[in-house]
């Protein structure tokens, strides 16, 4: 018992050829490093290898040298002649029998669908003798669990979202159960219109506040922002938290205007609940973004609160006829204009009846400019109650950066215009 | 020279906590294997670790161990105390040097965007004396070039674009220049509509057919759509162009009309394409998909070519207002409906003076279904020269998912209304 109670390492095995030709981007990693970490135990490695026997069987012993905790993913599909599950058996030293019960969950998934058991399902419920199934409730292929001294095996399906669930609903626990564990705690402060090398510099005296607190820290910049992340093991009586607050808001003493959120938030997410409280409602009139704020806006669930509706006018003629927008206007200032991407916005504000409304127009590239508005000039604007504000940008040429880039900034000006507003009341 | 003419093996190692912790997934991985792979080196493994010395040099050598090419990532901004550098220069037994060439780089970076030369910006440009400079032309981080025996250690930045700028510019070159390889060959065929399972029952004697053309076959399934991969190697004077065309051909015959398009076609490709021959153009009408299709559509460089725009009716009374859908036909059919669903085409394909015109409804979850709309239910219509047709989805509760699958079908079902109309011809 006495070695549970130390740091519990895991280290992740994505089995796939599919992953090392990059067919497909290794995102079950991600997400169960970020799940791992939040309950405490620490991701050693990652390491991705293909499909047979010999890297299985290799990629097993090593990860056992250097962690408690190996988790597979992958492998497992009805088409991938079960080579991880077959090496898991001789692995452990066991053999296959048919397990009734994730034949009969098998039977009923397909069932369910109308559809016949085909054989290569049926053979999906064979499993090791020597392991705990993990079930799946969300498609054919069952999860196993073996258990070697203080070391746990788990091997699940590669589809994220039967692999999710399936650490959801059984592997969280069983492991909690497995193990007693220290607990890592993270901070992040989320920061936009400043580049990673101003921020470490202007940081340099808070950094030394956070060594002498035992807290880590790290830089992740990422298109249009940077998040500063704090982490920090549990240790003794130590305050953690008091002391993610402290340095907190000495950060925010020297870097505040930059700071739009923590942790999990996104924009969206952050507008939306400014708009929820006002309560008020928001629009939007796309051009070179094309779509990409209306998504961003709608992927938060219960955004129908509050956002109107949106429209993509790609062309000048929609623009006129739709929004509102004086031609001359457009022939007098260029469509890729200050005083375009405001009388897009407010006549998006009066179409759909919204409190607020957002616009951008721009060239997003990568072909597309002129000598006077080349690729990457944008025009971002935001309508409110008390009038329209808009600011330029000069982006590169990759079109779905510029994208990116240009509703990021959208969303940011109507966060700033309504925190303004309610600091002028 | 002898063993270069071999299969030449690679591995990449990305370096960074915030890979471990999953803040950031690994795309620089997916786009390296998919480059290599597509050059005829074969990627061994990817690993990922953090940012440490012992960590660093056991993974360089376990990596060299198995294969010639050792690509590392990450590790090297302004504000990783340099680790990454560090440890190269103890590995290969030398001294950092300052790189008077890649000094003027750098300055030139921060003069031309009018700010100042900071000193943590400076030392970048002190680098190994036994490497070769890998040129970053769009960030202030170098690249490493290191060679052992038939060995080649390259070691570049984390940032995705920086990285891939280096890689096109500088590294393959390079490595065409130091190893001649054999070439692996891929021809992948995109199907939507169809599960796996089924496309493997189906197909079984068609695999028959690759084995003995020595092709190898990957199922890869993803949201909406199963890519199915042929990957053979080039060897002596067989034409691996010729089987690839002879085997496509049959599995056409087995399941042409699953079949969407090739390689790395994309969906909204596709469809711009058949109009853009045509000549006719698009609009849409997003109600559940919240602006999702039409950024699918405005991903593509060019689309302005085709598509006219797009609105987002997220409430009913834009629908009516703006799409001109009849209230008592909400009222009587319900807004998720077939009838709404053609009305909502018809409506954009009119305000935007489009040929075509797509619409979606429906709940897209997670919350707000009924007992006879659940979270979804999603209607999707395609409106175009002779009339309406919809179709119903019935899928899941992942909001994403939903979004993503209905806007693939809208352009599926677009695709196949050009097509029938083509045929019809």
């Amino acid at each position: 018992m006495e070695n549970r109670l130390q740091q519990i390492t895991a280290e992740i095995i994505s089995i796939g050829d599919e992953l090392l030709i990059g067919q497909t981007i290794n995102t079950n990693a991600a997400w169960l490093g970020e799940q791992l970490n939040a309950i405490g135990i620490k991701v050693n490695r990652t390491v991705v290898i293909s499909d047979s026997r010999s890297e299985i069987w290799a990629a097993l012993d090593e990860a056992s040298a250097r962690s408690q905790i190996i988790i597979m993913t992958g492998g497992l599909g009805p088409t991938k002649d079960d080579i991880t599950k077959h090496t898991l058996c001789s692995y452990f030293q066991t053999d296959l029998v048919m397990n009734e019960e994730a034949l009969a969950r098998i039977t009923d998934f397909f069932e369910q669908r109308g559809l016949p058991v085909l054989e290569v399902n049926r053979q999906q419920a064979a499993l090791p003798a020597a392991c705990k199934v993990i079930h799946n409730f969300r498609g054919t292929a069952c999860g196993m669990w073996f258990e070697r001294e203080d070391r746990v095996f788990i091997s699940m399906p590669g589809v994220p979202y039967e692999m999710k669930g399936m650490m959801e609903d059984e592997v969280f626990g069983k492991l909690a159960a497995f193990y007693h564990r220290p607990v890592i705690r993270h901070r992040t402060v989320l920061t936009t219109g400043v580049g990673e090398s101003f921020l470490a510099d202007k940081l340099k005296d808070w950094e030394k506040m956070l060594e002498e607190r035992k807290i880590a820290l790290a830089y992740l910049p990422s298109p249009g922002m940077v998040k500063l992340r704090m982490s920090s093991y549990l240790e003794g009586d130590r305050d953690v938290e008091m002391d993610f607050r402290q340095c907190e808001q000495e950060l925010l003493r020297i870097v505040g205007e930059y700071v739009y959120g923590y942790d999990k938030d996104t924009l969206q997410e952050i507008v939306g609940e400014l708009l929820r409280q006002q309560p008020s409602t928001l629009a939007v009139a796309e051009s070179c973004t094309g779509g990409t704020l209306s998504k961003l806006i709608t992927s938060v669930p219960g955004s129908s609160d509050y956002f109107r509706g949106g429209i993509t006018a790609y062309k000048n003629d929609v623009k006129t006829s739709q929004l509102n927008v004086d031609a001359s206007l457009i022939e007098a200032k260029n469509v890729v204009s200050h005083e375009v991407a405001c009388a897009m916005a407010e006549g998006a504000k009066k179409l759909f009846s919204a409190d607020w409304a957002i616009a951008t127009t721009g060239t997003a590239g990568p072909g597309g400019g002129t000598d006077s508005h080349p690729v990457g000039l944008i025009y971002v604007a935001v309508a409110g109650p008390a009038g329209c504000k808009s600011i330029e940008m000069r982006l590169g040429k990759r079109r779905e950066n510029n994208m990116d880039m240009a509703s990021f900034a959208g969303l940011n000006l109507l966060r700033k215009e309504i925190l303004g507003q309610k600091a002028d009341l």
